[in-house]
C-alpha cells in the first residue's frame, strides 16, 4: 500500500520536512496549510521539489469551518475557498481536507451543511480539486464519521467523499466497523494516529499526545483493516501532533514513521512475529576494576574470554554477563536474546527499519549480527553457538539463577520510538506504564514483556532530572535473603542504603520480617504473590537489582523506585569516587 | 496569618526543602509521607531539624482509603494508622490528613463511613493526635468539601475536623460560600492552590497543573475570605503539585510561594495595588553599533547622555530608549516604568518579595529604585525626574509615538513566577495566553496589561526551541504604511521577510489592500478592530516590532506570531554576522 505522512508530523521548515520524509520511503506527502504559510518557498517550488524527492503530494490540509454557516457567510466561505483551489492549482495537489465546522455560528441541520458541501464540491471540481471530508471528534454538530458520510450521501457529488481518521474515530469510542458501510471509493483519504488512553479533553489530547501506530492503545490496524474490508484503495497516512515529535529530530521521527506503517501492513498480513526471543543470552557491559568488585561480590567469576577481543564471560548459572574493556565508564552497552532464528530476527529488523550494525569479527568466530536499540544499546540475536567464542568453561556455581530483567533509560523525546522498537521488532508486549516521582521530577516507566522469558523496563525522565542515563540489570535469585546476609555480612558498602522511614510506612501496611530491614531488601506484592529486591550502588551508569518472584507476581516492585531514585540522587557512595 | 506549604511543593530533598522553606519565611510545614519515606534522616532528626529552623510540622499527610471499607477491612485500617500516630510522636506532628477513600471497594454508606472515621479519631486521640477529613475531588463517593463536612458532623469527635483544600473545592465548580456553615474551630486545616482552567481529567490536573494562588485561574483569596469568616485561625498552607515547580530551584519557588500568600493577604485586606504603572517610561538596551543602525533607520537619534555612565538616550515621539554600552551584545536590560509613587512602588514591590537592585550613582543625580523581574530584567519605577540626568534634549520629531508593549522570555520554569510577578507586584492584569508553533516546539505566550498604557508580553519555550531567548520592544505608530514605505525603501535589508504564502492565506481570509505584500506588514482583526505590524530583524537577542492599532483592536497580532518565529529561526540576516 502506498505510505505517506502529514508534514506537521515531523519537526523542521518544509524543505527538511519533505527531504526526511522521503529518505524515510514515504511514497507521499499532505501538505498541512501552516507549514506552507511560513515557507519562503512559492508553492510551485514546493511542487517541484516534492516531485525531484518522488513525493506526491496526496492532501492539501485543512479547510475548516465552512459548512452549515448561516447563509449570508456561505458567500465568503467559497471565496476563501476559490483562493485555496487556485493554491492548490499551483501547488499540484489535487485533495483538500475539509473538517466539520467548530464555530459556535455552525447551524445543526444536516440539509445545510450537505446543500452547502455540494456547492463547495462543485466549485472544487471546476478546479479539478476533489473534497475529503472529516468529521473533527470536537465538530460543533458533526463529530462522527458516520454522521460525516451521511452528509456527504445526501451532498452526491462525484467530488465529494469522505475522510476517515483513526484518532477522530476511536478516541470518541466509535465502533470503526461502521466503515464497511461506506462504498471504498467514496473513502477519499485516510489518516492514521494512535495515542495512549488519557482522560482529558480530546482537543488537547489530540494536538499534544497522538503518536504513531504501535506507540499508543488504539488498535488502528483493525481500523484500516475495515476500510480495505470497504473498498480503500488511497495510501496509509500519519497524521500526528505531538509535543516530543516536534522537537525531536526530522530524519529520525519519519523513519519511525514508516516503521509502524511497515508494523500495520504486517499486522494486516496476520504475520506473527516469526522469532520471539525466548530468554537473555547475555548482557555484555563496558568493564571497569569497580564492576568486577561488585560482579565477584555477587559471585561472578571469570568463566572464560574471547579469542581476539578484550571481553571476558562471567557467567553463574542462568546469567552471563560480557565484560568488555572498552577503557570508558562503566556501561551497559549490548543485550543478546536467545533466538529460535537468529537469521530471521535480523531480517526482520531490517524490514522494520532496525539499522544493522557492521560487525568485524575474525573469520574462524561465530557469526553474530546485531541491530541498534533506539537508545544506542546493541541488540544481539542468538542461538548457542556464541559460547563456543569463549572455550569451554562452564558456570561458577551460585544463587543467581538468570536475569529478571533489563531497565534503559530512553533518550529524550524518544520513548515512543523505543516502545515501537521493543514492540514490532523484539515481539515484547507493553506491561504497566507508570509515573515516579524523584526529588527533582517525574521518571516515566513503562515494562515490555515476551510473557516468558524477556523483560525490559523502558525509563525515562518525563519531568526534569534529565541528568541520570542509569542502567540496571536485575538478576533473578531463588533465595534473595540469603544473598542478602551474606553480602551485608561481606560487603556491606555494595548495597544501596534504605531509609528505615520505609520500613516504618512497609510495615504499617503489610506484615513482613524484620529482618527485610536489616538487611535493607524492598518488599512488594500484588495479587498474585510476592517480590522481594535489593539493589547494588552505581557504578559508572550501571547498577545491578536482585530480585525474587515468589507465586505468580507479575510486576517490577516500581512502588519502590521512588526510594531508590532519592537514594541514588542523595548519591550513595560511588565506588572508585 | 500563620503561612505553611507542603513540602511537595518544592524539589529537593526533605533537609533542602526545609532549609528553603524556613529561609523563604514560613511558619510551618506539612510533611508529605513520600518525601519522609526516601529521607535517609529518622523522624526525630527531621523534627529537631525543623525545630531549629524554627518550622512547626503543621500536618502529617497522606493518610488514604481508611473509611467506609468493608467492615472485615477496619482492624487493617486501624492497625494502619496506629503505625502512622507512633510515627507522628516522633515526628511532633498533631495533625493527620485523611483524604477520602477512592478505593473501589469503599462503599457508598455515610453512617458507615462516620462511624468508622469516629474510631479513627477516638485511636488518634490516645495519642495527642487530630485527624482533618478532607473530600478529594476525585473520592469515590466522597467528593464535595460539604459531604465531608457532613460525615465530620455526624461522627461527632473533638479529635475530629475538615480540612478544606481551595483545589478541590473549585476544580469541581463548588460555592465555597458554603464553607460558612462550617464552624471555625471544625476546619482543622486550610489548603491553598490555584490552577489554570484546563479540560482534563481533574486528578490528571490536579497532580501536574496546581500553581500558587494569583498564577492559575481561582478566586483562592475569596476562598479564604469564607473560611476567616466561618472563623477559621489556622495557617494558611500551600499544597501544589507542579511539574515545573519539580525541577525548578527549591529556595525561588519556596519563595514565590511566599509571594503568593503576601498578596493573598493584601487582596483579603482589600489593598488596591497602590501604584499602577501609567506607562513606559523608558527600555534601556546594552546598545551595539548594529542596533544603533537599527534605531537610526526607525528614526529615533541621540538627544542626551548620561553624565557618569556610558548611557545614551535615543527619544522618539513618546518614545524613550536608553543605550548603554555594555561591551555585551544586543539585549533588553531594563525597563523603566512611569509610576504615581516610585518610592511606594518599591516598598510595595519589598513587602512582595521582590529583590530590590543595589544602585551605584554620583551623588548629584536622580535616584532611581529598580527591582528585579524573574527573567532578570530591572524594572525601574520613574517618575519624570530622571530625564533630567540626560540634559535639556527634546524628542526628535518622528511617526513613532510610545512603547505598544514588550515581549520578554521567561527562564524555564519560572513562567508562573513571570506571571504572579507582573500582576502582584506591577498590577498587570493577565489577558490572552496562547500556545503558537514554531519548527522546532511550542510558544506559551502570555499577555498582561494595566488596562492602559503598559502592556507586557510573556514567553516560554513550552515545548522545545529553548535556545532562543528573544526580546522585543513594540513601538506604537499612527500610520504604518507610511513607515513602512520608508524602510522599505532606504533599508529593506533591516526588516524581516515575509512568505508570500502568507498573504495568499491573509487575502484569501480578509480584503486587505495589496501593499501589505509589497510592504512585508502583517495584518489581523478582531471584534474592535484592525492590526498593523512588522518586524526587524534581530541584533544580538533583540528585535523591535512597529504595530499600528486601529479602532479598538485589544491584541497582540499573536496569530501572525508562527510567521515570525519560522522566519527566525530559518535565520534571517542576521547583522554583524
Amino acid at each position: 500500500m502506498r505510505k505517506s505522512i502529514a508534514t506537521v508530523s515531523v519537526s523542521g521548515t518544509l524543505t527538511e520536512k519533505l527531504a526526511a520524509i522521503a529518505a524515510a520511503g514515504f511514497d507521499g506527502v499532505e501538505i498541512f496549510e501552516n507549514d506552507l504559510l511560513v515557507c519562503p518557498l512559492p508553492p510551485e517550488d514546493i511542487r517541484a521539489m516534492a516531485a525531484d524527492l518522488g513525493l506526491t503530494i496526496d492532501l492539501y490540509q485543512p479547510f475548516r469551518d465552512f459548512e452549515a454557516l448561516p447563509p449570508p457567510m456561505l458567500a465568503a466561505g467559497l471565496e476563501r475557498a476559490e483562493h485555496k483551489f487556485r493554491l492548490m492549482e499551483r501547488l499540484g495537489a489535487d485533495l483538500l481536507l475539509v473538517c466539520s465546522n467548530v464555530s459556535p455560528l455552525a447551524v445543526g441541520d444536516d440539509a445545510l451543511a450537505a446543500a452547502h458541501l455540494r456547492l463547495l464540491a462543485e466549485r472544487a471540481a471546476e478546479h479539478g480539486v476533489r473534497i475529503a471530508y472529516e468529521a473533527l471528534a470536537w465538530g460543533r454538530h458533526v463529530n462522527e464519521y458516520l454522521h460525516a458520510w451521511r452528509l456527504v450521501q445526501m451532498a452526491d457529488h462525484p467530488n465529494l467523499g469522505t475522510c476517515l481518521d483513526s484518532f477522530h474515530i476511536l478516541s470518541r469510542g466509535s465502533d470503526p466497523i461502521g466503515i464497511e458501510a461506506i462504498p471504498g471509493e467514496k473513502i477519499f483519504f485516510l489518516q492514521l494516529s494512535d495515542a495512549p488512553l488519557l482522560a482529558m479533553d480530546v482537543l488537547q489530547w489530540s494536538r499534544h499526545h497522538r503518536c504513531f501506530p504501535g506507540q499508543g492503545n488504539f488498535d488502528v490496524a483493525g481500523l484500516v483493516r475495515h476500510a480495505l474490508n470497504a473498498g480503500y484503495a488511497g495510501p496509509l497516512s500519519l497524521e500526528i501532533f505531538n509535543d516530543h515529535f516536534r522537537q525531536a529530530g526530522t530524519g529520525r521521527i519519519a523513519t519511525d514513521g514508516m516503521r509502524s506503517l511497515v508494523a500495520v501492513e504486517r499486522e494486516l498480513a496476520g504475520a506473527a512475529h516469526p522469532c520471539v526471543p525466548t530468554g537473555f543470552a547475555f548482557t555484555e557491559l563496558a568493564a571497569t576494576g569497580e564492576l568486577r568488585e561488585v560482579l565477584g561480590a555477587l559471585g561472578f567469576a571469570r568463566t572464560g574470554s574471547h579469542p581476539s577481543k578484550p571481553v571476558e564471560l562471567w557467567w553463574q548459572g542462568g546469567a552471563r554477563l560480557l565484560l568488555n574493556d572498552t577503557g570508558g565508564d562503566a556501561a551497559l552497552i549490548a543485550i543478546g536474546l536467545d533466538s529460535p532464528d537468529p537469521g530471521g530476527a535480523v531480517k526482520h529488523a531490517e524490514s522494520l527499519l532496525s539499522p544493522v550494525l557492521p560487525r568485524e569479527r575474525a573469520p574462524e568466530e561465530v557469526p553474530l549480527d546485531a541491530v541498534a536499540a533506539p537508545d544506542g544499546t546493541e541488540i544481539f540475536f542468538c542461538d548457542t553457538a556464541w559460547l563456543g567464542d569463549f572455550g569451554p568453561g562452564a558456570p561458577v556455581p551460585g544463587q543467581i539463577t538468570g536475569v529478571d530483567h533489563v531497565a534503559l533509560t530512553q533518550p529524550p523525546h524518544y520513548f515512543d520510538e523505543a516502545a515501537l522498537f521493543y514492540r514490532s521488532v523484539l515481539g515484547l508486549r507493553p506491561q504497566e506504564s507508570l509515573e515516579l516521582p524523584d526529588p527533582y521530577g517525574l521518571l516515566r516507566s513503562k515494562a515490555m514483556s515476551t510473557g516468558s522469558g524477556v523483560r525490559m523496563v523502558l525509563n525515562i525522565a518525563q519531568v526534569g532530572a534529565g541528568q541520570t542515563p542509569w542502567q540496571h540489570v536485575a538478576l533473578a535469585c531463588t533465595d534473595l535473603l540469603a544473598i542478602a546476609r551474606e553480602l551485608r555480612a561481606a560487603h556491606p558498602e555494595l548495597l544501596l542504603p534504605i531509609p528505615g522511614n520505609y520500613y516504618d510506612d512497609l510495615e504499617a501496611r503489610h506484615e513482613v520480617s524484620p529482618e527485610l530491614r536489616e538487611l535493607g531488601v524492598l518488599y512488594d506484592r500484588d495479587e498474585h504473590g510476592e517480590f522481594l529486591h535489593l539493589y547494588t550502588v552505581t557504578v559508572g551508569r550501571v547498577f545491578f537489582e536482585l530480585v525474587q518472584r515468589v507465586g505468580g507476581y507479575q510486576g517490577y516492585g516500581a512502588g519502590n523506585a521512588p526510594i531508590r531514585l532519592a537514594v541514588q540522587h542523595a548519591g550513595q557512595p560511588m565506588m572508585g569516587g
